[in-house]
């Protein structure tokens, strides 16, 4: 049986300010991406998120974003690679350390919000992140967009990679997501968002903004914990993955599993 | 040749400030405790800090504190034990992370500011503080006190550690350090220092503010790196030290020399 | 008929984090106490509250806090009174600038969590506290604690101020509230919170713990914002406040009605 | 005699850390632009650089910045005009506080850094920013860059604004300042400021790095305070400007002088 990645952003409370219904979510996902305090999250959510994942078994990962918490790293910010090599190494380590004190490993690590595709588009930015991936752990696998730079770059410097795909996004024929200020850039309806999903894992093709079935690759399918029923959609997107034939699985890497 | 750690804090510029002369103290000293981001200090800063001390073959240290930067972390914060348990981890965790990509190995802790003393009053942090450097490694070197509750549950729980002792600083009776706001707290001539640092080094003894003699165990002493002329000061007590018969250096533990 | 004012901390989300349901709040009560950027609230949030409660016709305070948003002020901070002052001035000018924008006053300060605690027990505290509102608009009132330290500094002063009195908490003989650790601090009960402050409002007195009736005076009452049925407590107080012969209504000082 | 203002930017301390010799500078200047919390400054350096300037008779101007302490409010961040608005308004609110509480007027408005040059090519950023500048006081004067987009926009919406001249930095023939990455960018010594800042008020003209003199309006020069020698670099400036038959003074608004 074909196994496939279902990962979700979680550990997006702040203080007495909760975000999310990890604890719903948690029960349905494979990975996780915890932020790491800059964009989102504190110390003390880390902490209770990675104790909650690791008895769940769920492979966690690092979800570095920029130094923005108002904006919830979701702004760009003109930031040097030197400081972003920093921010980034800082918040793995950070988060690296409740992980390891909770008896598991770091697996992997994905960037959030604008710094996302900032990556995509600025290669010495791209460059320093996964640098700073490399410096922590040479063999940390890096999530990125599916067929894009990032993914290309740590493939090139021989690092593991997962090809992310999103099943509740529009795609653009230049295999980028549709920019979220145009219309029809969120697939809001449950059964879309699992009409797009088995499409990609049973044929690798998305039908894009433009029409045209582009060739995508799929390592790691991308549930968005933050809206209001991430628990539904998650339930929603297990039933299409299984209904495509997949399991759901983080998949191995050289650590072996969580 | 009898050996004993001069230690120093340092890193504790933050973004465009800059505190300090850590490149001149770096010269002197066998450890440094490193800012870690919550009350100075920031990624780059920590970064470059690291990598100096590596150069140098200084013995790395954690300088983690209270979440307060306009403070300095000098401010008394009512901080529960669990939440101190989960920022210590996680500045232990961002710093231990520059030292690894550097090559070299985190050698110890030590709280800064305000913590530093609560540590010692309030056994509940305490526990935390120890708990989170003892899960994070559990062969780190615990800095504290000379004869203080720290060191003193540090070795209970069978951890190393170093009794710090205080060259500028005025002691009490009860072996704490005289408040800042009482007169003579601080030695601010460099001869009345190297008299303080000599005295305990050849008698482990240390004359207090009530004219007492009192015995005090020094396996480091600290060198304040934020005062205006710490180099100067830096080179007075190295002597100090060399006359009284010791070399500087930071004690060995499990990991061996950085 | 007599009136009596009911107010409500508000505007305690902060970025992307939501906190409390405001809109429906501010349909029930007549002064409103708006986070200032501290402890929570940001510009944004800042400035949508205040359009609200200009359309609604609430009476506008500030709620300065202690400058620590990760613990949502509600840690205990060794500040000094200089630095207090400055906070506080500075954080009653930033909101004070929104509601001058949308055409209104500012009537009133309230500190909030650990900070109206403080300036309960803390002279210096207090003063600074005073001092820094007086500097901002002599003619601002002043919400504190009924019967207690800051209502009577401020009333010392000449400046106005409001006794504040709560339904859901439970009082100690000495007039403060039972702090929070104690079993029954908290009344949750709507029943029980609308019989304590029918007998507050009726007789001006209140039950405390050890089972005494002391005297309150009662200018304000604090509805609490951030529990998950705040809405629905506001419409049982404001049925037992019309029941005790009562109307809801911001007390006028000499700036008028907002 | 024709006068000319003055201005610097001040009060970029933050905590402990301190930067610049503000009260050296204080002596040389007309005009000061202090920081407010966002990108530098804090509640208390705020309140201690408003008493030293209202000490001297300096005129007092908010210097609002992006939300980037780390970075200094130097790096560009996609603010959207709404928070801008909401950004600006919130910090000349707060330093205002303290104006008024030391009895002075805050005379006017100048973007600090990354956001200086935003406004110049983001058109409804520029609209933001005098819109929270106008809520705030209808009177208040904008400075921003000679001839450029804020000054033009403040004008078509009759607020009063000054034509900010540099003698430090090199201009491009648009009439923009010469990027700082460019050979050259910045004038360095204290005799090529002087020539330039003396053709500026001669000749209403400067030279461009291209060799062009073009014509360029000057109502206020800056001086930069962050400058190793700030201090030296004013003296000079001042007796240039004497030399070229003007007296250094904060033009007049409807306030009137400070």
């Amino acid at each position: 049986m074909r196994s496939i990645d279902l990962n979700c952003d979680v550990g997006e409370s702040f203080g007495a300010w909760s975000m999310g219904d990890d604890f719903a979510v948690l029960a349905h996902v494979s990975s996780i991406n915890i932020a790491c305090g800059f964009h989102a999250g504190d110390p003390q959510t880390m902490r209770r998120t990675v104790a909650q994942a690791v008895k769940l078994g769920v492979a966690i990962g690092a979800h570095p974003g920029l130094p923005d918490k108002v904006g919830f790293g979701r702004r760009e910010l003109a930031i040097s690679p030197a400081d972003l090599y920093a921010d980034t190494l800082y918040q793995i380590g950070a988060l690296a350390a409740f992980v390891h004190a909770a008896g598991a490993q770091l697996r992997h690590v994905k960037a959030h919000g604008a710094l996302y595709h900032m990556l995509e588009k600025q290669p010495a930015l791209c460059d320093a992140f996964l640098a700073a991936s490399k410096d922590f752990d040479p063999k940390i696998k890096v999530f990125g967009l599916s067929g894009g730079n990032l993914v290309r770059c740590a493939e090139k410097l021989g690092m593991a990679c997962a090809h992310e795909v999103f099943a509740d996004r529009q795609y653009e024929s230049d295999r980028s997501l549709t920019p979220r200020h145009i219309e029809g850039a969120v697939h809001r309806s449950s059964d879309r968002q699992c009409q797009q999903l088995t499409q990609i894992l049973q044929f690798n093709q998305v039908r894009t903004r433009q029409g045209q079935d582009i060739d995508i690759k799929a390592d790691t399918v991308c549930l968005h914990g933050d809206s209001p029923n991430a628990a539904i959609s998650a339930k929603a997107l297990r039933e299409a993955i299984e209904a495509a034939g997949f399991e759901i699985a983080a998949s191995h890497n050289e650590l072996g599993k969580p």
